[in-house]
Protein backbone atom coordinates (compact mmCIF):
# COMPACT_ATOMS: atom_id res chain seq x y z
CA UNK A 1 0.00 0.00 0.00
CA UNK A 2 1.20 3.31 -0.93
CA UNK A 3 0.92 6.34 1.17
CA UNK A 4 0.49 10.05 -0.45
CA UNK A 5 1.73 12.72 1.94
CA UNK A 6 -1.77 14.43 2.20
CA UNK A 7 -3.69 11.17 2.81
CA UNK A 8 -0.86 10.91 5.86
CA UNK A 9 -1.87 14.10 7.07
CA UNK A 10 -5.35 13.46 6.76
CA UNK A 11 -5.65 10.01 7.84
CA UNK A 12 -3.12 11.78 11.20
CA UNK A 13 -5.48 14.21 11.73
CA UNK A 14 -8.36 11.74 12.48
CA UNK A 15 -6.55 9.26 14.40
CA UNK A 16 -3.17 10.43 15.10
CA UNK A 17 -1.36 11.68 18.43
CA UNK A 18 1.17 13.49 19.75
CA UNK A 19 2.12 12.52 23.58
CA UNK A 20 4.37 13.74 25.78
CA UNK A 21 4.74 11.35 29.21
CA UNK A 22 6.76 12.11 32.04
CA UNK A 23 7.95 9.59 34.52
CA UNK A 24 9.61 9.15 37.50
CA UNK A 25 13.03 7.53 36.80
CA UNK A 26 15.76 7.26 39.24
CA UNK A 27 18.75 6.50 36.48
CA UNK A 28 18.04 10.22 35.18
CA UNK A 29 19.94 12.94 37.38
CA UNK A 30 16.34 14.87 37.79
CA UNK A 31 14.87 11.81 38.75
CA UNK A 32 12.34 12.26 35.41
CA UNK A 33 12.18 11.02 32.01
CA UNK A 34 10.69 12.61 29.52
CA UNK A 35 9.16 10.25 26.93
CA UNK A 36 8.13 11.95 23.90
CA UNK A 37 5.53 9.22 21.26
CA UNK A 38 3.26 9.28 17.73
CA UNK A 39 0.99 7.03 18.17
CA UNK A 40 -1.78 5.97 14.94
CA UNK A 41 -4.41 3.57 16.97
CA UNK A 42 -6.59 1.32 14.23
CA UNK A 43 -9.26 -1.69 14.48
CA UNK A 44 -7.00 -4.66 13.66
CA UNK A 45 -9.17 -5.08 10.67
CA UNK A 46 -6.92 -1.98 9.41
CA UNK A 47 -3.26 -3.41 10.78
CA UNK A 48 -2.19 -3.48 7.22
CA UNK A 49 -2.44 0.74 7.03
CA UNK A 50 -0.70 1.20 10.73
CA UNK A 51 2.01 -1.39 8.64
CA UNK A 52 2.00 1.31 5.85
CA UNK A 53 2.48 4.34 7.82
CA UNK A 54 5.24 2.30 9.64
CA UNK A 55 6.79 2.14 6.01
CA UNK A 56 6.46 5.78 5.28
CA UNK A 57 7.57 6.97 8.20
CA UNK A 58 10.39 4.37 8.01
CA UNK A 59 10.64 3.82 11.71
CA UNK A 60 7.99 2.70 14.70
CA UNK A 61 6.50 -0.83 16.11
CA UNK A 62 3.32 -1.75 15.37
CA UNK A 63 2.01 -3.60 18.72
CA UNK A 64 -1.05 -4.58 20.49
CA UNK A 65 -3.03 -1.46 22.13
CA UNK A 66 -6.14 -2.99 23.96
CA UNK A 67 -8.53 -5.77 22.75
CA UNK A 68 -8.68 -5.20 19.14
CA UNK A 69 -6.92 -2.26 19.05
CA UNK A 70 -3.56 -1.86 17.58
CA UNK A 71 -0.93 0.97 17.35
CA UNK A 72 1.96 2.32 15.46
CA UNK A 73 4.58 3.85 17.91
CA UNK A 74 7.02 5.87 16.90
CA UNK A 75 9.05 6.75 20.36
CA UNK A 76 12.68 6.78 18.97
CA UNK A 77 14.23 10.32 19.41
CA UNK A 78 15.79 10.06 15.77
CA UNK A 79 12.25 9.04 14.18
CA UNK A 80 10.77 11.51 15.91
CA UNK A 81 12.51 14.31 14.73
CA UNK A 82 11.48 12.98 11.11
CA UNK A 83 7.91 12.58 12.02
CA UNK A 84 8.13 16.40 13.22
CA UNK A 85 10.11 17.40 10.15
CA UNK A 86 7.45 15.76 8.00
CA UNK A 87 3.93 17.38 9.52
CA UNK A 88 5.95 20.80 9.47
CA UNK A 89 6.52 20.43 5.41
CA UNK A 90 2.62 19.00 5.63
CA UNK A 91 0.73 21.35 8.32
CA UNK A 92 -1.87 19.65 9.63
CA UNK A 93 -5.51 20.76 9.21
CA UNK A 94 -7.27 20.32 12.37
CA UNK A 95 -6.66 21.74 16.24
CA UNK A 96 -4.08 19.12 16.11
CA UNK A 97 -1.70 20.80 14.90
CA UNK A 98 -1.69 23.19 18.18
CA UNK A 99 -0.67 20.00 19.66
CA UNK A 100 1.87 18.57 17.03
CA UNK A 101 3.36 22.40 17.76
CA UNK A 102 3.92 21.85 21.51
CA UNK A 103 5.39 18.30 21.01
CA UNK A 104 7.30 19.40 18.10
CA UNK A 105 8.84 22.55 20.71
CA UNK A 106 9.51 19.49 23.19
CA UNK A 107 11.36 17.59 20.53
CA UNK A 108 13.77 20.30 20.05
CA UNK A 109 14.38 21.60 23.56
CA UNK A 110 15.13 17.89 24.05
CA UNK A 111 17.65 17.71 21.15
CA UNK A 112 19.44 20.70 22.41
CA UNK A 113 19.60 18.98 25.70
CA UNK A 114 17.33 21.19 27.98
CA UNK A 115 15.39 18.32 29.63
CA UNK A 116 18.63 17.63 31.45
CA UNK A 117 18.36 20.68 33.36
CA UNK A 118 15.33 21.34 35.80
CA UNK A 119 14.27 25.05 34.33
CA UNK A 120 14.16 23.16 30.78
CA UNK A 121 12.60 20.08 32.43
CA UNK A 122 10.19 22.59 34.24
CA UNK A 123 9.50 24.36 30.95
CA UNK A 124 8.62 20.78 29.03
CA UNK A 125 6.18 19.67 31.88
CA UNK A 126 4.38 23.13 31.04
CA UNK A 127 4.48 22.73 27.69
CA UNK A 128 3.05 19.06 28.01
CA UNK A 129 0.15 20.41 30.19
CA UNK A 130 -0.79 22.93 27.78
CA UNK A 131 -1.41 19.26 25.14
CA UNK A 132 -4.95 18.03 24.66
CA UNK A 133 -2.97 14.77 25.35
CA UNK A 134 -1.42 15.02 28.73
CA UNK A 135 -2.08 12.94 31.92
CA UNK A 136 -2.92 16.24 33.10
CA UNK A 137 -2.66 15.36 37.16
CA UNK A 138 0.61 13.53 36.77
CA UNK A 139 2.30 16.50 35.29
CA UNK A 140 0.77 18.72 37.94
CA UNK A 141 2.18 16.37 40.57
CA UNK A 142 5.63 16.32 38.73
CA UNK A 143 5.29 20.11 38.49
CA UNK A 144 4.93 21.15 42.12
CA UNK A 145 7.62 18.59 42.53
CA UNK A 146 10.62 20.12 40.60
CA UNK A 147 9.31 23.76 41.74
CA UNK A 148 8.91 23.27 45.41
CA UNK A 149 5.89 24.39 45.24
CA UNK A 150 2.90 23.14 47.33
CA UNK A 151 0.16 21.32 45.36
CA UNK B 1 -9.23 26.29 4.25
CA UNK B 2 -8.46 24.09 1.23
CA UNK B 3 -9.06 20.99 0.84
CA UNK B 4 -6.59 18.34 -1.07
CA UNK B 5 -8.86 15.39 -1.83
CA UNK B 6 -6.20 13.63 -1.13
CA UNK B 7 -5.99 14.81 2.33
CA UNK B 8 -10.41 14.38 2.05
CA UNK B 9 -9.38 10.42 1.45
CA UNK B 10 -6.83 10.16 4.59
CA UNK B 11 -9.49 11.96 7.27
CA UNK B 12 -12.63 10.59 5.88
CA UNK B 13 -10.90 6.83 6.45
CA UNK B 14 -10.08 7.85 9.65
CA UNK B 15 -13.63 9.91 10.87
CA UNK B 16 -16.27 9.43 8.11
CA UNK B 17 -19.32 7.05 8.62
CA UNK B 18 -21.23 5.40 5.59
CA UNK B 19 -24.92 4.57 6.86
CA UNK B 20 -27.37 3.04 5.25
CA UNK B 21 -30.58 3.52 7.48
CA UNK B 22 -34.00 1.57 6.83
CA UNK B 23 -37.26 3.04 8.66
CA UNK B 24 -41.19 2.06 8.79
CA UNK B 25 -42.69 5.06 6.65
CA UNK B 26 -46.13 4.45 6.01
CA UNK B 27 -45.79 6.96 2.70
CA UNK B 28 -44.39 4.51 0.99
CA UNK B 29 -45.83 1.36 -0.82
CA UNK B 30 -43.36 -0.92 0.88
CA UNK B 31 -44.02 0.54 4.02
CA UNK B 32 -40.64 1.28 4.48
CA UNK B 33 -37.69 4.10 3.46
CA UNK B 34 -34.04 3.51 2.71
CA UNK B 35 -32.22 6.65 4.11
CA UNK B 36 -28.60 6.61 2.86
CA UNK B 37 -26.18 8.81 4.71
CA UNK B 38 -22.82 9.60 4.92
CA UNK B 39 -21.31 11.32 7.83
CA UNK B 40 -18.24 12.97 9.73
CA UNK B 41 -18.15 13.72 13.38
CA UNK B 42 -15.70 16.09 14.95
CA UNK B 43 -15.32 17.72 17.99
CA UNK B 44 -16.75 21.58 18.55
CA UNK B 45 -12.96 22.71 18.12
CA UNK B 46 -12.68 21.69 14.66
CA UNK B 47 -16.02 22.59 13.63
CA UNK B 48 -14.20 24.78 10.71
CA UNK B 49 -13.08 21.45 9.23
CA UNK B 50 -16.65 20.28 8.73
CA UNK B 51 -17.54 23.28 6.69
CA UNK B 52 -14.55 23.21 4.87
CA UNK B 53 -15.96 19.37 3.97
CA UNK B 54 -19.07 21.33 3.34
CA UNK B 55 -17.83 23.51 0.67
CA UNK B 56 -15.49 20.38 -0.67
CA UNK B 57 -18.55 18.46 -1.74
CA UNK B 58 -20.51 21.47 -2.31
CA UNK B 59 -23.64 20.13 0.05
CA UNK B 60 -24.60 18.76 3.46
CA UNK B 61 -25.67 19.92 6.51
CA UNK B 62 -23.42 21.25 9.76
CA UNK B 63 -25.65 20.04 12.14
CA UNK B 64 -24.85 19.00 16.37
CA UNK B 65 -24.53 15.34 16.74
CA UNK B 66 -23.97 14.44 20.95
CA UNK B 67 -22.84 16.92 23.43
CA UNK B 68 -19.65 18.68 22.02
CA UNK B 69 -19.62 17.09 19.36
CA UNK B 70 -20.83 17.98 15.74
CA UNK B 71 -21.58 16.58 12.28
CA UNK B 72 -21.26 17.20 8.64
CA UNK B 73 -24.13 15.10 7.33
CA UNK B 74 -25.21 14.59 3.52
CA UNK B 75 -28.45 13.02 2.82
CA UNK B 76 -29.38 14.59 -0.28
CA UNK B 77 -29.76 11.70 -3.34
CA UNK B 78 -28.00 14.18 -5.77
CA UNK B 79 -25.09 14.60 -2.75
CA UNK B 80 -24.90 11.74 -2.25
CA UNK B 81 -24.30 10.66 -6.02
CA UNK B 82 -21.54 12.96 -6.29
CA UNK B 83 -19.69 11.85 -2.48
CA UNK B 84 -19.76 7.88 -4.03
CA UNK B 85 -18.28 9.61 -7.23
CA UNK B 86 -15.73 11.17 -5.58
CA UNK B 87 -14.38 8.29 -3.44
CA UNK B 88 -14.88 5.91 -6.35
CA UNK B 89 -12.17 8.15 -8.86
CA UNK B 90 -9.83 8.63 -5.53
CA UNK B 91 -10.61 4.80 -3.13
CA UNK B 92 -10.07 4.63 0.39
CA UNK B 93 -7.19 2.70 2.06
CA UNK B 94 -8.49 1.56 4.75
CA UNK B 95 -11.23 -1.65 5.29
CA UNK B 96 -13.80 1.51 5.18
CA UNK B 97 -13.68 0.49 1.44
CA UNK B 98 -15.47 -2.56 1.89
CA UNK B 99 -18.41 -0.44 3.60
CA UNK B 100 -17.64 2.38 0.81
CA UNK B 101 -18.34 -0.79 -1.77
CA UNK B 102 -21.81 -1.65 -0.43
CA UNK B 103 -22.95 1.57 0.23
CA UNK B 104 -22.24 2.70 -3.41
CA UNK B 105 -24.07 -0.41 -4.61
CA UNK B 106 -27.48 0.80 -2.64
CA UNK B 107 -27.08 4.41 -4.13
CA UNK B 108 -26.84 3.17 -7.39
CA UNK B 109 -29.79 0.49 -6.77
CA UNK B 110 -32.06 3.54 -5.83
CA UNK B 111 -30.82 5.16 -8.67
CA UNK B 112 -32.51 2.89 -11.00
CA UNK B 113 -35.61 2.88 -8.18
CA UNK B 114 -34.75 -1.01 -6.97
CA UNK B 115 -36.15 0.21 -3.65
CA UNK B 116 -39.16 0.76 -4.84
CA UNK B 117 -39.85 -3.28 -5.69
CA UNK B 118 -39.82 -5.46 -2.90
CA UNK B 119 -36.98 -8.35 -4.58
CA UNK B 120 -34.63 -4.94 -4.59
CA UNK B 121 -35.72 -3.42 -1.08
CA UNK B 122 -35.23 -6.98 -0.01
CA UNK B 123 -31.47 -6.65 -1.86
CA UNK B 124 -30.79 -3.66 -0.32
CA UNK B 125 -31.87 -4.40 3.42
CA UNK B 126 -29.50 -7.81 2.70
CA UNK B 127 -26.60 -5.24 1.98
CA UNK B 128 -27.14 -2.99 4.67
CA UNK B 129 -26.81 -6.15 6.92
CA UNK B 130 -23.31 -6.50 5.55
CA UNK B 131 -22.37 -3.33 6.57
CA UNK B 132 -19.93 -2.56 9.84
CA UNK B 133 -22.47 0.55 10.27
CA UNK B 134 -25.77 -0.57 10.61
CA UNK B 135 -28.31 -1.16 12.94
CA UNK B 136 -28.33 -5.25 12.52
CA UNK B 137 -31.66 -6.14 14.78
CA UNK B 138 -33.32 -3.68 13.35
CA UNK B 139 -32.60 -4.55 10.07
CA UNK B 140 -32.90 -8.09 10.60
CA UNK B 141 -36.45 -7.53 12.19
CA UNK B 142 -37.14 -5.87 8.41
CA UNK B 143 -35.90 -8.88 6.15
CA UNK B 144 -38.12 -11.27 8.25
CA UNK B 145 -41.06 -8.81 7.96
CA UNK B 146 -40.33 -8.28 3.80
CA UNK B 147 -39.85 -11.64 3.46
CA UNK B 148 -42.42 -13.10 6.01
CA UNK B 149 -40.12 -15.36 7.18
CA UNK B 150 -39.95 -15.79 10.69
CA UNK B 151 -37.09 -15.06 12.56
Amino acid sequence: MELHPKWVVGFVDGEGCFYVGVNKNEAMSLGYQVLPEFRVVQHRRDIQVLYALKRFFGCGTVRRNHEDRYELRIRKFECLKKVVEFFQNHPLKTKKNVDFKKFSKIIKMMDEGKHLTREGLIEIVQIALEMNTGKHEQLKQILCELTGKAG
